[in-house]
């Protein structure tokens, strides 16, 4: 038996025990020949005691101890002398008189320090992460994701929500982000593909009568990294109804998200459990994004009509040439001239040329432009902004993609600036209404987001020759600056679905091939139904206040798409490839010198 | 809203009220012009009723329904007329009058009866698998998989283990089964491998202090089909404990079985809380396997050295030549000569020459070998196995292998035959110090199982020169005759693990590349450490009487590893695999006529 307690398990009610301990050695102290020894796990630390006139063999072996070694400790415990115990741990008010010591592994020296304050950096961090899980604060993230996991697991379970496994390995469907494949050894040339979310699966539930399905589902994108999800693998909780409409799923996502903060994060304040909602359009003419922080207002009013004849020239110009104007409003802040400077750098490198402002001093207001605003223009600010001494206005003119991205990005700086947020309130709005389709980058038409979504208006509203004007059933939720949740109302009608691809994809033939398995599935009496995934990896992030998403993974992958303790990915042999009927690209080859 | 109840909601109690309801249209009667519909849901059904003197438009609306429409229906709910009702369902207390028809979607005729007795073979089921999923006994199951799943991360967290998300993106290890291989877009030329299971990351979240570990994790070997592993993914209850011995490991896993059990599948009898134990050499030498069927007795004894002089010279033979003379006995059945033929057939097929048998019949012992045997040969097999009138004793002898495996195959063939246990009987047995080392198909030798296991008596068991000899702190669960778990005390110790690895591989060097990031963690306090794998998959296939282990997944891949709902796997294009730096290889390509 390797022990009889933990090291955090011990207090007054054991004294005169004799009891074992095994644990990683913490520290030790050496007191006129006598050594202390602090003893540790995950349970805590506890104190011993090794007195070589007690017992000279056991503190022979203690003698030997380093740093991180393993040891299994036998002894009596006994209270601690009067003045050295603590009150904050119960283990502190015991110490433990080993008679018995014996060393289970040795220990290198760690490459970082083994406490919370290491300032080690990510890299090694990771490549040791069996060492940096020691360290409390990892630990406790990677509890609280278990937490969360039991926690939703238990809700949705609790509300009849049936957990389904869907297949991690499935056919390829390359039309959103790219697929991870994977060669198939038994049918050399195909390849399966992993889900990039389980869209088809929980949709075939629904048409199998399922009605409330749910499920902490891994998914897998192929995209370049970035901070807010993680390389390769991540998490969602996966959720699809039968016989609902978006006010059904909004009520259970305002329900869950309440629920789960106050149960998991007690320090955190959810501003409303009733979560504000918000257009996609509005979202953007307001703040400037589609996942817009709502801890504080500071939203942009529109004066595009007010400076339509403007006698400053800038205004004008930008409404005669189709765009806008706008402006917001920062409560009793003044700044000076070179935060004034600051901020009209990242007004440019967000696109604008110029950040144009009113500051309201004691004596009045004071801009350079003001000199060129007419009577009716300043009336027109004052009804819309109300601004007082102390306020200052930030104006943005110009394209309406440029202003609302420019002046988004100057009020979360000022956000930051100025601490306009209570770190600790968590925000949630529901942004609503997207469009269905966009230029993209060539300015081809494109799917904007989720086109198994329904069209609002159905056959007719997709009818409409504006495609960019097509709005659909999709909803997503904003946390602070995130979004953590998105959703739709699905199109069950197996031919308006194809009909919104074939806008895109042209070919009715290749719709129906492509999504086989939902077409043919949606034509056996499909309910309406609709559902939702939340990030659960970003929401943990949120939670937990960690500044990149990769560190709420028990094993993460670097920035890189790597993980640098296992070798992940390597080289394979030849063997294997052969086995799989692939070879690597001659270019490749020639890369690495395999040629 | 579509709808205020389910199919299985109403009862006496909503008489009179105007209620909503969806779902599938079931069966339809006309009675005297009258139109009932039984509405149907996974909750349950509803007789409606469609008056056409009491609304016209419902009624006509109706007439158009058919099988599998979804429609919605409000109307009135009021008592079913007297001998019309049924005790077992609450909704057939009343029916609904229908006022308010509508059809939500459209279905084709289903290519296969939706019901419990549908005959359909499983390609056309697994095909249509959103359609199988509506029958009862298909929900069932995938109900009892979420039961499980629920009731085993409940149990694992109530007694203190972590749960934690191990990565799927990994490092190949192509020493065990095969790897699934994922090519890395980002670092052209490296691939990312599958986990065959979480080996690696539980033992180095021992090293991180986790200290009791455990998750519901998918896991990959592309392995070739069978009927008690799903291809591509399959689960396994992972977990891992710091600080433990075998008997720990043992006292758990009882309890899990038996709660899972007596919580989920009351319908079975666990035969005993306390397994019994055997050897692996004790399960084959008593058994015939390493998975033996405990619930019933009849096991070999051994009767070598009884016959090692013997008159008849096929045993005498048998033992000269190094070999065993082994019996069972077949409690109170006779079997006919054309029964004796078919199991000498059966012993046959699994390597015997002949198979030797006596019959103690009422006239006393009958069998064309029992002239070759002596007074004292009698006596042993009197003593050894008890045979009364109406018994059989079956005999092998040769080697120990083909007399093990002929007489275990015979075993199973007559409880199979003669109904020898209780199928609802539920029989665990732990399957000990199993061999670290044996030969292989080539005559070199192998690791027999997980190479990460502590040898008994460490470095010294190590080094006994007869490798065969060596036993290692491995256990399995044998369940009915399944393996239902397996596991190990780990080797904790850097070097010995190597040594371990040695054997097999000769290169040291080699050892510590591969495992890499194991050997070094074990230098940095490896706690003591074992753990173990619950088959999940299997576990459900056995409690819920199925046959295929396919059909325990709510998507099932086929035997030959494809999924034909979705098409995976499948040919992808060009474009994708130049971007993942591979190609097909150029015989493969011809074999598609792609050159």
């Amino acid at each position: 038996m390797y022990r009889t307690h933990t090291c955090g398990a011990l207090n007054k009610s054991n004294i005169g025990q004799e009891i074992t301990l095994s644990g990683w050695v913490a520290n030790r102290r050496d007191h006129g020949g006598i050594i202390f020894i602090d003893l540790r796990d995950k349970y805590g630390i506890t104190q011993t005691v090794f007195d070589p006139e007690d017992d000279k063999e056991a503190w022979e072996i203690a003698n030997t101890f380093r740093s991180e070694f393993v040891v299994k400790l036998t002894g009596i415990v006994r209270a601690r002398p009067e003045g050295q115990t603590n009150d904050k741990l119960p283990t502190w008010e015991i110490e433990v008189i080993i008679k018995k010591s014996e060393i289970l592994s040795k220990s290198k020296t760690p490459p970082f320090e083994i406490n919370d304050f290491s300032e080690a950096n990510e890299e090694i961090r990771f490549k040791h992460r069996y060492l940096d899980i020691r360290r409390k604060k990892v630990l406790s993230t990677i509890e609280f994701r278990a937490a969360i996991n039991q926690f939703t697991r238990n809700w949705f379970i609790e509300n009849w929500f049936l957990e389904v496994q869907t297949p991690i390995f499935t056919a390829s469907s390359p039309e959103w982000a790219r697929d991870y494949l994977i060669p198939s050894r038994l049918h050399p040339g195909k390849f399966y593909a992993l889900p990039q979310a389980p869209q088809q699966y929980k949709q075939l539930l629904m048409v199998g009568w399922v009605d409330k399905y749910f499920q902490i589902a891994p998914c897998f994108r192929d995209e370049d990294p970035r901070a807010d999800r993680h390389s390769c693998e991540f998490y969602q909780i996966d959720a699809e109804l039968s016989f609902v409409e978006q006010e059904d799923i909004f009520a259970i996502l305002e329900s869950y998200y309440t629920d789960a903060i106050t149960a998991l994060s007690p320090d955190k304040k959810i501003k409303t459990s009733k979560f504000p909602r918000l257009t996609y359009r509005e979202a953007v003419d307001k703040y400037g994004s589609d996942k817009p922080d709502v801890r504080f207002d500071m939203h942009f009013e529109d004066f595009s009509s007010d400076f339509a004849d403007s006698g400053f020239s800038v205004f004008k110009s930008a409404v005669d040439w189709g765009g806008v104007v706008k402006a917001m409003k920062l409560d009793q802040k003044i700044m000076t001239r070179s935060e004034i400077d600051e901020i009209t750098v990242v007004a440019q490198t967000a696109g604008a040329k110029w950040l144009a402002y009113i500051i309201y001093e004691q004596e009045g207001p004071r801009s350079p432009i003001l000199k060129f605003f007419s009577e009716a223009e300043i009336k027109a600010l004052e009804e819309k902004l109300n601004p007082k001494v102390w306020d200052m206005i930030f104006f943005g003119a110009g394209d309406y993609k440029t202003v609302t991205k420019v002046l988004g990005t100057v009020r979360s700086t000022l956000r930051d600036k100025y601490d306009l947020v209570d770190k600790d309130e968590i925000s949630f709005a529901f942004i609503t209404d997207f469009p269905m389709y966009s230029m993209n980058d060539e300015w081809k038409l494109d799917f904007e987001h989720n086109p198994f979504s329904m069209p609002y208006g159905g056959a007719e509203g997709l009818a409409n020759p504006n495609k960019l004007e097509i709005y659909w059933m999709q909803y997503d939720v904003a946390c602070n600056w995130f979004e953590v949740t998105s959703g739709s109302i699905r199109n069950h009608d197996p031919e308006l679905l194809v009909k919104a691809f074939e806008i895109i994809w042209k070919w009715e033939k290749e719709v129906k091939e492509r999504f086989w398995a939902i077409y043919n599935a949606l034509q056996y009496g499909a309910p309406p139904h609709g559902g939702f995934a939340i990030w659960i990896d970003r929401l943990i992030m949120i939670l937990k206040n960690e500044e990149s998403v990769r560190e709420v993974f028990a094993f993460p992958k670097s920035g890189k798409a790597e993980d640098t303790m296992m070798n992940a990915p390597s080289y394979i042999d030849e063997v294997q490839l052969k086995e799989l009927g692939i070879d690597l690209r001659e270019e490749v080859k020639e890369e690495l010198g395999l040629d």
